[in-house]
């Protein structure tokens, strides 16, 4: 395609009717920013550091799942690692996280024929008895159906055998399908892994329980097995599975939200707070989710050191804790900081994976979104890069609820659900120039926020 | 798109700049054949049955790997049901076939940390003590890596991280690594599972010994953990690994290559012959590697059946038994079939995955070449179909070394691999449109070949 293109342009620029997509003349606040945002982009683009740093933080701890040695000594060695960065007030918050242990579990078919079903039970969920349970299978494909089937759902295990759609909508049926079963009379439910895609991976993730049903064990299986049971049932076969699970749930432990700073050199006391969840589910290595969203908003100080750029205000990269199975790392930034919060500018979280950026959703004022996309225009080189009507993220979901402006980094999302909470998160699913291309975005929005003389405009 | 059609017709035969692009006048053979191609095409697409009968096989007996009830149970099915559909000659040819049994198996990493490695003990491999091996791991890049290295791979487990390129290429390392990690004294050798794409998923395969060094046990993981070892040992890092297999071969048992046909009206002792392998390996449900191949080609006879189509010579249906780990079925059938072999007019083998239909590799004379190509010719309503310089397959090498013209059936392949003799060759993966284009293309090119007046000429 490349030799076309010089011929493409002349056609562009000599017809009138396609002035509109020309780039518009830089205003005055990009014209003071682009050299420093060049800097932070090649020195971005410069190496494969972040990835590699994924790949350690993975190969080093395994999953980092709440309640976990794991994650701690996570904690430590990134801790560790930002001072040998030289990052300023490097620490770790004490937070109180839930501690749900998965234990011996397996799942089987034993009619019509035998079979084993890779299953991983949902966070939250109770165990089985001992000898586990046998029970007759029920297909369902929506709620409504086992509505209205809820007559032959009595002492069976019911399967929810729903295409994923969209995240919001088939996470459903993980989050309440215990209940629904429950209340229909099931033994256990099962869901067909959520995600657009699998290879034999069940994926796991949270779940709730409602005090007016019996708790009853949820697992999920893969999705190319919750097809099968769904054609055995539609050819009338028999289905009878086997689960066992020996999940429970232990009192609460100690985690820490992690972090790491530069100073500001004029107004220190306001923060720029960017990073994303530093626990991940305990399978796979939280790569995408979301090892990476910590890895690449930490690069992007560590190359402010390196560079020498200390920006008026102060940028603090968090990794908080247990956003997985609690949220309770986001909640407590917000209990310990509540007295900073007027003095927080802006809080960007990374948390969908570090595929091709693509921009930042932004919630806050029209003021501060005129800002912020001049901001964004500064990063052309590593792709388009938009400002989405509204942003955030689950960590700085309680933040933004007192006021401060929020953004959600964004990115190609084609493939985050294959991997999502499944064993196959691992770093390998990201490209280093990719990952590399966001720490540059999150560096450039972060230090221009953090540098430009007036305070980002709250109203 | 349908609508477009006819416009984009006229404005190709207006223009006389594309007359290169216009198709050529139909042949005399194309004219004749045309409505029958039609009709076959227009069968097999009318429903989704082929697509069903590989869920349904798959569904009811699993893998059917040589040597187990569920390969033989598989055979008794698809005779019971090539009977209702009428087929002539149904029957199971005896073939002796190897005996491996996997048993239990497991591998974990036991240092710089603890984790479980998903692996597959490859086939044919002998298993480990009951106690498994312990020991450290050499990664090695390649067969020459490790003759560079040989003198740290002494009482080590070599571990092959290969990136894959081709299968021919990269198979090597499954089929020949035991022998080479054992001539440098390894004690066991692990692969990178052969494949551009995984998710955490090993896959196994064929692998040779040679009587002139030990034999050593031979499995592969996960290409994700295969990478991360790599990365361990490249930081220095120790990497110990635990192997258990409790894999035996035991004596050989009888399968059969299973068969059914349409009687020539004609000419009945010539053959078309056309199939593929009914063996798998014993993970996944072998609905790529070979269900979907035998489906198609059995498919193609049945809409004939339906049709009340009856060629002028038979087309005989064949699955063929114990491709993977032997080829005894096809050799079986070069034996037993020896006297009529100057009578097989073409053997066609499906055994690439029945994605979209490509084309078919040809090999034989010029002169059946420009016959077959006519006959290509006639399936542009299922995309462009071409015929490639040369074709077979791995069941029809036999009859194909005695003479018999061959054709191997092509497909788009880019995820052949990632499913290849792993957990996740299921049915899902494949489109039931996209299997249902496959048979129509075997459809016509058998039919053709069997009604025309002319044998297939050989030379």
């Amino acid at each position: 395609m490349r030799p076309a293109l010089p011929l493409l342009l002349v056609a562009t620029l000599a017809a009138p009717v396609l002035t509109a997509q020309r780039p518009p003349r830089p205003t005055p606040l990009q014209q003071q920013y682009l050299p420093v945002a060049n800097q932070l982009i090649d020195a971005a683009l410069a190496d494969s550091a972040a990835w590699h740093r994924i790949a350690e933080m993975g190969d080093r701890f395994g999953p980092r799942f709440s309640g976990t040695p794991n994650l701690e000594q996570a904690i430590d060695w990134i801790m560790a690692e930002m001072r040998r960065d030289g990052l300023d007030n490097v620490r770790g918050e004490p937070v109180m996280v839930p501690r749900w242990v998965r234990g011996e579990e397996s799942a089987e078919l034993l009619l019509p024929r035998w079979s084993k079903l890779p299953m991983l039970g949902l966070g939250g969920s109770i165990g089985t008895p001992p000898g586990g349970i046998i029970a007759d299978v029920l297909v369902v494909s929506s709620f409504a159906d086992l509505e209205a089937r809820a007559a032959q759902a009595r002492g069976k295990i019911v399967l929810f055998d729903v295409p994923f759609t969209s995240y919001g909508q088939t996470v459903q049926y993980r989050t309440q399908g215990a209940i629904a079963a429950a209340r229909a009379g099931a033994v256990a439910s099962m869901i067909r892994s959520v995600g657009p895609f699998g290879m034999q991976t069940p994926d796991t993730g949270g779940m709730a329980y409602d005090s007016t049903v019996t708790r009853i064990p949820h697992f999920a299986i893969t999705m190319e097995d919750a097809m099968m049971l769904h054609r055995m049932q539609d050819r009338g076969q028999p289905i009878r599975v086997r689960v066992q699970m020996a999940a429970q749930t232990l009192p609460d432990v100690e985690s820490r939200n992690v972090m790491g700073e530069i100073r500001g050199r004029e107004f220190p006391d306001e923060v720029i707070v960017m990073g994303g969840h530093i626990d991940s589910w305990d399978v796979g290595t939280g790569a995408t989710d979301d090892g990476g969203g910590v890895v690449v908003a930490w690069e992007a100080i560590r190359l402010m050191k390196k560079l020498g750029l200390q920006p008026r205000r102060t940028i603090r990269v968090v990794g908080w804790t247990n956003e997985e199975n609690g949220l309770r790392g986001g909640n407590a930034y917000r209990d310990r900081h509540r007295a900073e919060l007027g003095n927080h500018i802006l809080a960007i979280e990374s948390d969908g994976g570090v595929f091709a950026p693509t921009g930042f959703g932004f919630t806050g004022s029209d003021a501060a979104r005129a800002i912020v996309q001049q901001v964004a225009g500064l990063m052309g080189r590593i792709g388009p890069i938009a400002i989405g009507p509204s942003g955030g993220g689950a960590d700085i979901g309680p933040i933004m609820a007192e006021g401060v402006p929020g953004m959600g980094h964004q990115v190609d999302g084609t493939r985050y659900f294959w991997y999502h909470h499944t064993n196959a998160d691992t770093v390998d699913k990201l490209d280093p120039l990719e990952v590399a291309r966001n720490v540059a975005a999150m560096a450039v929005m972060a230090y221009v926020i953090a540098e430009m003389p007036e305070r980002l405009p709250r109203s």
